[in-house]
């Protein structure tokens, strides 16, 4: 008999394959090549003898689940985690992050800025990431380092920034983001990010969308995260936000919206017409007390919603394990409905609505024979998840990412028990570390 | 010369001492003999040859800080942790939670949960609980057993519970408790627990808060966790319920009172003149949708307001690290003001506004020569609090409990490098699976 070869070999406990029919398999076994899931099934239906695998991993207690997709970040902002807290956003914003970013944002920071933050992500169970920010050539090669999944975003505003000091040269950042990172990597996505309709002209919001239409590339905003944006917009142009950008034609299924916190019925019914996808930031929202988002209401529409941290100055963390906690409960107070956003949609938020926001669907945020194998492996041997009756419940109110053991992205191993396999984390903390001393002392300058 | 006998000296980068000064001790050296702090000062400051010491932890990268002060729990309750989410609150307690106590309830089952929810509480970073359940007497032997502080307090309602079938008995209860625990260990204070003003007659109310009085013990009882409480009690008594209690007398310094969901203005003025300390439960009132209490209000009013996790039937975790964040971010967006709630106060609500709320803020929460060395350690060294600006941004916004390395309490070492020193964790873990093994067959029946 001839074995089929595989790459990598899984056994566990219990599996969630997030599919669609959302099946949860018990005692499962899961074969990996080439980067890619080749058969998912229960324990007693395998062959032993049938495969021989180059690694097997097998450990008592385990849940697999498909690798979590974190719709929204700005990576490099983990060299201001906890700079500016509990402060106004405009204070937040104009005296505190704007002047850092200007005078500190470079290739060498965001490079090291965006590697810590992939190695927070990977040890908290995050696969596949959807960042924005400048220098994204940077986020790309640490991405490539890390060995994670990656949706790079270019971002955009109507003033000089640091890797475009002129505006009027957006379309050059862009040619050089296409003409390094398009197709160069299965891992990396380029994409490109407008920061807001207040902050960005029709001309560039239009502009943008074009480059990314042409180029077959995500287009990303932020979206009516504050009221103060609503009243701006509809006193600029005489409509509210989501009406503004469906009649700049800039609304479609390749359009990811951020926050989308303050919209109403009328903007929700644009979006789920024009087949946008949205990104939640629970946690930022709160802190920066920018408000609540109608997200059941979304859902209820149809509308795929996926989540994000946001940057690490305003959460101040990467666990989207805390996140789909939060996004849980949140939506119970805002409605007053306990039995909203109950936990296996939130899962799914995190895993298939997250590749949906991201156009990834065919290829990640599930478990499934033919898809990539980006999966996580959690410990439930341990005290607070344990007695176990639904593990749904236990993935969003109980677990954090440190209960991630072992992380696979494109069928490698990136942690194995804890243990980053690519990443020197000692010396990218101590570069982090140098970066925030130059940071703290331009603040007493 | 003659060195000072210590039986643990602890080096540490940075201290937090939560005292009213609140002071920060960069490379601190701490001293513990006979379970008390001796001294904290800065490492320039110690001489080395000045002292013998039986052990000594010195880390790099560590912080050190009180442990945490969880003042509402219902321990026993993991045994029902994730058994019944998403559920509306009524049906929830009355379909779920209550047939499963009337059931299941019995001391081998009160001592087992309440010891896994320990190991868990000592794992993320808690030192004292104050719990309130039925076999208090179980949840004492559990305290001593894994050797953490406890005040355990002895839960009545107006029907027949496992361990007072006879309600007219509750004094009887009482008078086992105080028998049994009263000054019987430094680590066990006895308390009375009456489940609500809307479950509990005014008679019990009263005849409970007496026997406190009198033995000089903590009384505590749910109060205003839901507006239909509100409705309840104004309809039966005539007036709001934080009124009903202070004209009925059993509001004082010595009451907890839990929740305190809809309080308005009025009830919040009679509680600040009372003198009544408040346990805030923000994680357990968002998942059931109870309502946001209005805790910055309280403050302004110096009304001492500390936090609890709730049950995990209702949280579904024990870890104060993660309450800490979503007090902070919950009532930023309720007020939408993001600068209340700092994070500096969040971290004085789970440490020494804790020890105020049970009436230990002479002995414990905030490290200080001549009190009780109840403290933690945590690791510094980890990407997600790198670089560090502000230890209390990190602490609230960030950290997790899986973040506390050692654990100290009364001056025992309970943990050391995230090992358990007094619990054997597997045990304890198979014990409580098959209690939940029972429990779903019972289900099923
Ligand atoms: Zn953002
Ligand atoms: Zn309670």
């Amino acid at each position: 008999m001839i074995k089929t070869e595989l790459d990598l070999l899984v056994f566990g406990s219990l599996l969630l394959t997030m599919s669609s029919q959302q099946a949860v398999v018990e005692h499962p076994v899961l074969g990996i090549r080439d980067g890619k899931i080749v058969f998912v099934m229960p324990r007693k239906d395998f062959q032993e003898g049938a495969y021989c695998a180059k690694k097997v991993l097998n450990r008592r207690d385990t849940l697999i689940m498909p690798g979590l997709i974190n719709t929204h970040t700005h990576l490099a902002m983990t060299c201001f985690r906890g700079m500016a807290d509990d402060l106004p956003l405009m204070t937040w914003l104009h005296e505190r992050i704007f002047p850092a970013e200007a005078q500190h944002v470079s290739p060498q920071m965001v490079y090291a800025g965006s590697l810590l933050a992939m190695a927070e992500m990977i040890l908290s169970g995050t696969t596949t990431f959807c960042d924005s920010y400048f220098f994204v050539d940077s986020v790309a090669r640490a991405a490539m380092d890390a060995g994670m999944r990656a949706v790079v975003s270019q971002g955009f505003i109507d003033f000089p920034t640091p890797d475009t000091p002129d505006p009027s040269r957006q379309l050059d950042t862009v040619e050089r983001l296409i003409a390094s990172w398009k197709g160069a990597s299965p891992l990396i996505q380029p994409a490109l990010f407008c920061h807001s309709p207040y902050s960005c002209s029709p001309e560039t919001l239009l502009r943008i969308k074009a480059a990314a239409s042409r180029e077959n590339l995500l287009y990303m905003l932020h979206l009516s995260e504050t009221r103060e944006e609503i009243s701006l917009i509809q006193e600029r142009y005489g409509r509210k936000p989501a009406l503004f950008l469906r009649d700049l034609g800039v609304l479609d299924s390749a359009t990811l919206a951020v926050h989308c916190t303050w919209l109403d019925e009328e903007e929700m019914a644009v979006l789920a017409e024009c087949g946008v996808r949205v990104s939640h930031a629970p946690q930022s929202n709160m802190k920066l007390a920018s408000g609540i988002a109608p997200i059941p209401a979304m859902q209820a529409r149809r509308i795929p919603v996926s989540l994000g941290t946001d940057g690490s100055a305003s959460n101040n963390d990467l666990d989207l394990f805390r996140e789909m906690d939060t996004a849980a409960k949140i939506h119970k107070i805002a409605t007053m409905d306990p039995t909203v956003m109950k936990a296996r949609q939130v899962v799914q938020m995190a895993t298939l609505d997250g590749a949906k926001a991201l156009g990834l669907e065919e290829r990640i945020g599930s478990i499934e024979a033919g898809k990539a194998a980006d999966l996580i492996i959690l410990d439930l041997n341990q005290p607070h998840l344990t007695p176990m009756y639904d593990p749904f419940s236990h993935l969003v109110y109980a677990a954090t990412g440190s209960d991630v053991l072992t992380s696979i992205i494109n069928g490698n191993v990136v942690m194995e028990n804890r243990e980053l396999r690519h990443l020197d984390l000692d010396a990218i903390m101590k570069e982090v570390k140098a970066i925030a001393k130059r940071i703290k002392k331009g603040h007493r300058d």
